[in-house]
């Protein structure tokens, strides 16, 4: 469908964990860590509390698509993506000790920028923060993504310096973020107290963290965030929002209605006049990936923030095609995945990216401007990409 | 706006507590309950955990529009509503002992039908169940639900017999309410642990819970049920989501990517040819109310229900508006409301109305068909009631 389009399509929402981080991961023993559970071979990546239990969908295999610069290119060109914008997975840095989460983002950072100086204009990165440092250490981070060059903006999750994106202590770190203009690009990792689903929960494997737990963790730190100023107070802030903003498309007249009512906040001045609305923060201070899976959600996005500030991406590795030699082996991912490249010279398209690709194409008609602007050419004029707007895709 | 369309509208999301519910709320002291914090004189009804506590924010002012039916007849005609469904508002009857949950849902829907009787085809009712009762007395409750006249339908929160709306012991008694053509209006209460919205909630008054938690809470519900085959086992179930779905139009494309992407899921064979999609149960089994405050949300509905099961709802009377006068005398609710109705015949129009005539208006086209229908006639099809689909609102 929209791999006929002429426009070049980027990817601004993949992931990788580079080797270092692997190494990292491989050396722990509690999320999130990398481990062999006998009598199984391969190795396993548990990141969420919620997979971390002793059943056939603990965690995910992890192969080589996760830390091979070289697999991810493969991917791209198996899906005519020209250019990514790749950051690092969950849970990024909020994990180390203080003592070493600085070296760790410099030593990190400047590794992901070396792959993809690899790739010229096909690779580009958001950086990771060390957010358990020191204030200045993660100041010194920041003015360190600078000198970076294929460097476009920060990944974070939502847990700030530990309290949460609004926090006001966190504001001398946003600030320093829009004064660089490195858009942040807010991920979920912690999802939602597992209680929250239900005593059967497992029994749907991840379905219920991954589909419901991580985007209303995205609407509720961005929803604190608008609650407590943060948009006031750093007014340039551009935060990119995974998942077409977790649900707040959806419900920001409801929040927007709710700060109206609420007798609390008018008592304190806070609906006086010049109030900044959510309608206003949507349109000014934020971006949506188009991760949603349905044109209802990318409809959404665009309704929201306009056509000019949607845009592509796929979430890879994660939602890789679950195959049917792979049910028959009784094994997932990495040798399923070899099987089919073995088969065809590009690969084998995933579900995942077709389905939002599929859903861009039908929101907006397919091979119209706006779909074009959603699959690549807002990515290439908000992040500032060298690459022309118009041309063939690779 | 839409005040000027011709058709009636039908107000399905509004809810009262008849007068023996508040003699019930008065007698207790924990939540929910209704109280007099001196030296305040005013009752408030305090229904939330996150509400209940010290602050000028505590619960809610209580008055007549919450008990007296003759208040809500005023609200219909300032707001040219020809006929409401009425239900209990949350908790409803979940927090009765089970010994006395039956006689009191029988008195109370008696109660509440008996009310609709006083206003011949301007009130119909959604019944309440005694869920904390043994299940042969939920079934009794269901069975006289349905020799009352005014009846169309049962309202129900998210806990079901204790422990979610998945739970398989649930499952007769919603293949009795489907056997019965009583559809379930599903309402969100218990929203989401206090802790998810972080050390700062209290500052911005209710919106974190009311605005996040309870379509949350909805969505969490119902994609449940499905995860869990509800709608597999008792296909005929019409569930009618409050708040429009919560967030499940905007979030189906990943719940339904989730379960395809699952290796769990597909292990388990329950990936196979023949499954119920969410699409499809999104279209058979679910109506949503148009009470998201916002065209994008009420375009979202419409997207992945269809126009044809899209209705208007109030959600009064909750939301009332916050008027300058209360803010000048330091007072909210029901003396602001009494000066405004001695102001003008009709009272004032409020504002969390306007918003979702506003919103249906902007999504659909002013004076539309599907304006029309959502308003009213599709309210007037699936629950059948005894007006004319056409005719001038009263």
């Amino acid at each position: 469908m929209s791999s006929t389009s002429s426009a070049p399509i980027v990817d601004i929402h993949t992931h990788i964990y580079p080797p270092s981080y692997i190494e990292l991961l491989k050396s722990r023993d509690e999320i999130p860590y990398i481990r062999q559970f006998p009598p199984a071979q391969e190795h396993r990546l548990v990141i969420l509390p919620a997979e971390d239990t002793p059943s056939t969908s603990r965690g995910r295999p992890i192969g080589p698509e996760y830390y091979d610069i070289s697999q991810r290119i493969a991917f791209m060109n198996t899906h005519s993506i020209r250019t990514s914008i790749i950051s690092l997975a969950n849970p990024w840095l909020d994990w180390l000790p203080p003592s070493t989460a600085l070296a760790t983002a410099l030593t990190l950072n400047t590794e992901i920028n070396d792959l993809c100086t690899l790739h010229p204009t096909r690779l580009y990165f958001f950086g990771a923060l060390p957010l358990s440092a020191p204030a200045p250490s993660i100041l010194t981070a920041i003015t360190h993504l600078q000198t970076l060059p294929h460097c476009r903006g920060v990944i974070l999750g939502t847990t700030g310096l530990g309290s949460g994106l609004d926090d006001p202590s966190l504001l001398p770190v946003l600030a320093a973020l829009s004064t660089a203009h490195l858009p942040l690009f807010l991920h979920p990792h912690y999802g939602l107290p597992t209680s929250v689903f239900g005593p059967r929960a497992a029994e749907s494997g991840h379905v219920l963290p991954l589909a419901l737990g991580f985007p209303l963790e995205t609407t509720i730190a961005v929803t604190r965030m608008v609650l407590a100023g943060v948009f006031d107070a750093v007014p340039e802030l551009q935060v990119l929002l995974a998942h077409s903003g977790g649900t707040l498309p959806f419900l920001a007249g409801r929040i927007e209605s709710c700060i109206l009512h609420d007798g609390h906040l008018k008592a304190g001045g806070r609906l006086a006049g010049g109030r900044t609305t959510i309608w206003e923060i949507l349109k000014r201070n934020v971006w949506l990936d188009a991760v949603v899976y349905g044109d209802v959600g990318v409809r959404g996005a665009v309704g929201v923030s306009g056509a000019d500030r949607v845009m592509f991406g796929t979430d890879a590795p994660f939602f890789p095609p679950l195959d049917e030699e792979e049910e028959e082996e009784g094994e997932e991912g990495v040798e399923g995945k070899e099987a089919d490249q073995e088969k065809g010279q590009k690969g084998k398209r995933w579900l995942s990216v077709q389905l939002n690709l599929d859903a861009i194409s039908k929101a907006c008609g397919a091979g119209s401007e706006e779909e074009k602007a959603i699959l690549g050419g807002n990515a290439i004029r908000l992040f500032g990409l060298d690459l022309p707007t118009e041309g063939t895709s690779t």
